[in-house]
């Protein structure tokens, strides 16, 4: 049996026994890790000057960015601490699980219950960010499922200590040490990716190429984590201070976030009169403006010359600068936004600026993206934002979880049908023909099983 | 452009130009559809007839089964008229868009809504069964989603004259004739599976081998439909009637159905009381028995000998027999059985037969498959029994949908989010620091998003 194989049948070894843990004991599963990490502090901080070490190397010969090696140090202002305190938080969430949707009496002493239960196995792929490996450990232990981990391989003697840390706290608790486990390699990606028969759901975080690498790569259901090319669009009757504000606080708030704006579209007939407000406050603020024709033209004599207006070169709309560059185009009406922008985004957050309330319910219907904005930031997108109180990640797929993602989008469902009394239930007593039995199909009202 | 891209791009402008088309056309719609059928019904049963010659020489050369001849028939007993009742009442279920699933008051003003929205463009392939193609575009257009449709080729004559009534109905609505396209060849579906860009989700109904070569070949997410491998256990403390008409039911009400029982699982305190009489029962239905040697050595001196007795195979438990038999075996105890129907169940329905609330409990959380099951026939494992009004198929995933799933399984969810007032909404003002707005998220009831 490979290690790829052991560790896949050790994790769903593990979720398969935790079924029965109770919330409470997750919860103390959650505490405990906190402590272990705590005690682990010195060691874990040395493995991490070890990563940071390796590190510095390779950004001083030129292989790696700066920000990279920003993301790896764990002791950086209150890294450590909000680590820490993301436990708390998360473990103080409601339980995601045992939540019934939809209940039904069927017929008389014939109950049925769809509850919410999680989903299995993941395996989870992220960049070298070590502080993940323990937000992803508590969020699988606090939904239910076993997780399988792999970091940045710039993180792995961090989180080789992490993980460690984590199994060893499990290990004093009911829930067993296995379901958290990392692993270090691409390789053991690579076989991972094929066990579909023990792992349920893959979520990588990163790169769109990284997301289509996986789902090139596995029969095994993806929630992908990738980029956002957002857009805001200013409407005929766009409000100025709105437009100006919504556009500059899209664009500059967080440039390297996957849901800063990449694009403004403009209303034609804003293009005199709104616009250049818009232009002057993006430039006051550094961003470099790649413009169609006109929309260049139109900041002619009414904003002074600037290098950091720019015609907009071909791949200006299907860019995500992620950087303090904007691309700007204009369309001759809303239906034309629309267009454009369910052919061109990326289908994560589009904002419209208008106080047209018609054109408010038609943009938010017909932009086919995660989130539809009217008058307010895309920055807006988040878990915390939309108050899930926590983040598994911005899902970009439109299957099973779509936009900001909470511990809802990490369990799944199953349904209980339970026979109370008479004989059992049999399926041949129902139909349409003469002494046949109906089906009552009459609504339970119930927020959890009741067995 | 290859056919495939064409008709991929035309699917997804159908769907990006019907996302604003209200419910009450939809409906419309179909009932044109249901029109138009009828005025093609001799033209369309001319087209089978050619189908049933072609599938009758197969049939006679030993190169097709009977049954699928038989499903091949669209004039069969009342097989039309079932049909185009269908159309009906899928027309007349509630629409599962715009429902509010979650909604918050973020700040004064900025108010956040989760609404029920279709998914985009559907590829769903099944067997041949003309009647599928329009139940599955009754499903799409009553979701709000556009689909390529790929039926077995022993129905194309059929299938094509279908869809082109179809969308000469639809010619007739605000929806897009285009919504609904038939395809014929696997070359075809090979070539749309590549089209991530245009296609949002692939649904196979068929074989598990179908189901996991799609998977194999493609980065769309797949909604499989496949085999079940369903088990009833006898609990130790399980009623002797119940057991014998639950197992019975599962087994024999039908057997070529996926949620049939193939397995039966008995504790062993139950050999000498209730398995005897269970396998009379089951014997007396014609089902043959594979057992293994504790309940093959219960069954003598207690049975008549039989020649449907028969010790089981070596992959006995993994086999879906999908015919009158049923894999026997015995376990020391529940915990044992849930171990066994987790390592070898397909995770679609399984069913405790016990008087115990606590085993009841027990089995329903431990047992990690759609359906778990007390004292009730796996049977009632389907969207009509369940009251979804209609059916999709079976989903043998855990992600986005699992179970028998309605038109709930065609639609996923986006963010509206609403600035009302003020300058607009802008993250930058929220924040932990000083001067910064504190986020309110205080819940919303809402059922519509109010704009």
């Amino acid at each position: 049996m490979s290690d790829a194989t052991s560790i896949a049948k050790a994790a769903k070894a593990a979720f398969e026994a935790s079924q029965l843990i109770a919330s409470s004991e997750r919860v103390q599963a959650l505490s405990e890790i906190r402590k272990e990490l705590e005690a682990a502090k010195d060691a874990i901080l040395a493995a991490n000057r070890l990563d940071l070490e390796a590190a510095q190397k390779e950004v001083d010969a030129g292989r790696m960015s700066g920000s990279l090696l920003k993301r790896l140090d764990l002791n950086k202002g209150d890294k450590w601490d909000s680590m820490l305190q993301g436990i708390t938080d998360v473990a103080e969430l409601s339980d995601p699980n045992g939540i019934v949707s939809y209940a039904s009496e069927l017929d008389d002493e014939l109950e049925l219950y769809r509850v919410s239960c999680p989903i299995g196995v993941l395996l989870v792929i992220f960049e070298a960010r070590p502080e993940v490996v323990v937000n992803i450990a508590s969020l699988a232990i606090k939904s239910g499922n076993a997780a399988i981990l792999k970091g940045g391989k710039e993180s792995n003697e961090t989180t080789q200590l992490l993980s460690k840390a984590i199994q060893s706290a499990l290990s004093k608790t009911s829930v067993p040490s296995t379901y958290i486990q990392a692993i270090q390699t691409r390789a053991e990606v690579s076989a991972l990716l094929e066990l579909d028969q023990y792992i349920d759901l893959v979520i990588p975080r990163g790169s769109n190429s990284l997301v289509r690498n996986i789902q090139n790569s596995t029969r095994i259901p993806v929630m992908g984590h990738a980029d956002g090319l957002c857009s805001v669009y200013i409407d005929a009757s766009a409000d100025p201070k709105k437009a100006t504000r919504v556009a500059v606080d899209s664009k500059i708030d967080y440039p390297a976030a996957c849901n800063s704006a990449e694009t403004l579209i403009l209303h034609e007939s804003v293009l005199p009169t709104i616009w250049p407000d818009v232009a002057k406050a993006l430039l006051a603020a550094d961003v470099t403006l790649l413009c169609d024709p006109p929309s260049l033209a139109a900041l002619q004599d009414r904003v002074p010359a600037s290098p950091q207006v720019l015609p907009a070169p071909p791949d200006a709309y299907t860019t995500e600068h992620l950087s303090l560059t904007l691309s700007v185009l204009t369309v001759p009406s809303l239906v034309a936004a629309m267009a454009h922008i369910n052919a061109h985004s990326s289908h994560h957050t589009d904002c419209i600026v208008t106080e047209d309330a018609q054109a408010a319910s038609v943009f938010c219907r017909g932009v086919d993206s995660a989130g539809t904005f009217v008058n307010a930031s895309t920055r807006f997108a988040d878990g915390f934002r939309y108050g899930f109180g926590t983040e598994v990640g911005i899902s970009t797929g439109r299957i099973h979880a779509r936009g900001p993602v909470g511990l809802e989008g990490l369990v799944t469902y199953k349904y209980m049908l339970r026979s109370t009394g008479g004989e059992g239930h049999v399926a041949g007593e129902f139909g349409a023909g003469e002494g046949k039995k109906r089906f009552k199909h009459k609504r339970i009202e119930a927020s959890a099983v009741p067995f």
